[in-house]
């Protein structure tokens, strides 16, 4: 038997039937219509907007990166708790758009911007977080054609990175933002040329449960803000540290100690170089934010043995979650949380592997773990989806139905 | 330097731009209205098809596993051209309907098959593969709700695996298919109870570039199915050998010699045992047919040095190819067959990694590869991309623009 990682505090210590903001998945099947479907609990994605608060010094400010759930309900949701949102790509500035956020708190990184994409961002006055010389060029002469000064944030790819994190994005050769030795002369030239620079994003990894490691990056992305300050002669408006703040999927993952963080974030901001004084800070968290707070539920068609060993199919797979069939950039696939949902807490009496409907041996959503007896029209839970799930699926594969998306808060389904 | 994988002979010696079906990336990039996109070559999956009668023993069927690439202007094409065509799903059902394939000729395989599932194939006159004894239930009870009696084969997971396959689907427990043991009972059953049994679908791996290894296993499901057919006490109508057929991806693939394949495949069928002489043979093809005669085409958004490494930045990705960002069950990444498409033939002068447009490393098309000094504006092409491509990719990942799909047939792009 094969362990499953930790099913989240939320959803633990239940028994019966599992409930997601107060209702059982079999009312909110019922809601959504059918099976599977994804539930993303608002008010969960709250509380963890309130730890961060707490834990973390108040002077820096709390981005949502809206490529980890770019569901409407939770980027509007999101708006309205933090200080400012972090696109992807045009099609996610259209969709903050569309949700009427603030375009002077949203930003957008990647390393292939088209120049419609620019211009979308540059009209909006939106924050383009520059990854190349070449780019930045784009976006000046893009600034021109439109007539409207550009805001302008150069993209740091730092010399460290962020140590033991599930990607590292830092520390090498990175097809993400400007080595740092060239940064100085790309800010001054954005300067000279009348844009208005913004400041920093240096990010250098993502998915770490690893406080000490988190903190040496923030440590190191501070002083490397100043070092770049100084050479540029002038101080940055703002410096995105990134996020890195992961959550755990597998066994022996444990939840990072934000608190811990936040007192070590803090010393470091007590002690920065005098020309970050007025420099506003903020974190980007997508995972942290709305992971722990999704859970993906499909139902159990079939119950059958082969050589002795326990298969129970499901209506649902890897054409709705990838990441939990481990072909999401995992070396080894282990098991995420997963749980029977119609019978939480009951005893497990045998072993089984949880398979999708689809023909290809990669649809496994866990592997060898321990269960109760299962049936058909049993509902499975997969915990830990609120991030990078049904948006990172191959939903046409094998052209079976969608899941559905539904959002609960204050005990309703709101969506 | 890593090495790619083997450009496909019909696009291995061109120079100068890239032609697709006679028409140049660029040509098509205008009927496209965009990059990216998929270009398909119906008469390269013609020619697969012409190589395959030639080569394989003219009672064996060919059918085609529509799961590898579901476009509808590929089924169509493949639909007059092969003998039937597989489904994996009620969506692919629905799909060949919509195109008017001939129903007597259509199989249904799938470990997860829905109610509504069984219904439709059973009302369109499919045949289903049956998955288990449960599934039976299900199909028999679905068969009498609507009053027609049910074409029913079973899947059987035999006791030997297609050896060096790039998914193994038998020789221990599966979730596909009935363990060999327990089929005969089970088809007793079916036909005790009314149900118009076709026969069997052996079905045990896929993606074998190994003619001994297809080989054996052929002979191996003709030597079982005669088995099963004498401990049933009644021939089997049909018996579908499954596929397996592979094709090169990366450095070191050779291709299937498939003309090797077809002799061995008449040896064993002329000394099949006479309880399957008027059995009708089948093989299920998908990504032979049609992976080959695809192509997945980007272009350059940005060429960047990080740490003197070369990036090139497309506007495409693992977003639309999961599979040549090495995601999609590979356990090592290796490099596809891929070119700058506008500079075809060029010295090699440089190395470079090209990336798409995600924020994630994860977003890698080629490794440290050779290429001519390719700029802004050059068109990149992943070749080997016309099975498990764009149908099995996260389209929705970072909100992105959708690819393209184009269709070229004559020397005209006909979709």
């Amino acid at each position: 038997m094969k362990p499953i990682g930790p099913i989240p505090m939320a959803f633990a210590d239940q028994h019966g039937e599992l409930t997601i903001g107060g209702l059982s998945v079999s009312e909110l099947a019922s809601s959504a219509g059918q099976t599977p479907y994804y539930a993303y609990d608002l008010d969960l994605i709250s509380a963890q907007v309130e730890r961060f608060r707490k834990a973390i010094p108040g002077e820096v400010h709390l981005h949502y990166a809206v490529k980890a759930n770019p569901h409407p309900a939770v980027i509007q949701h999101l708006m309205e708790l933090t200080d400012g949102l972090d696109m992807a790509s045009g099609g996610e500035l259209e969709r903050v758009r569309d949700c009427g956020a603030d375009m002077a708190h949203v930003s957008f990184a990647g390393p292939g911007k088209r120049d419609p994409e620019l211009e979308l961002a540059i009209s909006l006055g939106a924050t383009l977080n520059l990854e190349s010389e070449n780019e930045a060029k784009r976006a000046l002469a893009a600034g021109q054609r439109l007539g409207i000064t550009p805001r302008l944030a150069v993209r740091v790819n730092p010399d460290f990175e962020l140590k033991g994190s599930g990607m590292s994005m830092g520390g090498g050769a990175k097809p993400f933002g400007v080595d740092q030795d060239r940064v100085p002369a790309l800010v001054k030239d954005i300067i000279s040329q009348g844009a208005d620079w913004r400041g920093f994003h240096i990010y250098s990894g993502s998915q770490s449960l690893d406080v000490d490691a988190i903190a040496n990056s923030q440590e190191a992305s501070i002083a490397l803000a100043a070092e770049l300050a100084q050479a540029i002669g002038e101080p940055p408006k703002t410096v995105n540290l990134g996020g890195g703040f992961g959550i755990p999927y597998t066994a022996n993952d444990t939840p990072l100690d934000v608190e811990s963080l936040g007192k070590r974030l803090e010393t470091a901001l007590s002690g920065r170089k005098p020309i970050l004084a007025d420099t506003q800070f903020m974190i980007e968290l997508g995972r942290w934010l709305v992971g722990e707070a999704g859970v993906y539920v499909a139902q159990i068609l079939d119950r059958k043995l082969s050589k002795d060993e326990l298969f129970l199919v499901t209506d649902g797979g890897m054409h709705h979650h990838l990441a939990a069939s481990g072909n999401f950039g995992m070396v080894m696939k282990r098991n995420y949380p997963v749980a029977i949902a119609s019978q939480m807490g009951a005893e497990h009496t045998e072993s089984a592997t949880i398979v999708g409907p689809l023909c290809t041996p990669l649809d496994r959503l866990a592997a060898d773990i321990g269960v109760p007896q299962a049936e058909i029209g049993d509902y499975v839970a997969v915990f830990a989806s609120g991030a990078y799930g049904l948006s990172a699926s191959p939903i046409n594969f094998l052209s079976h139905p969608h899941a559905a998306e539904i959002v609960v808060k204050g005990g309703k389904v709101t969506i």
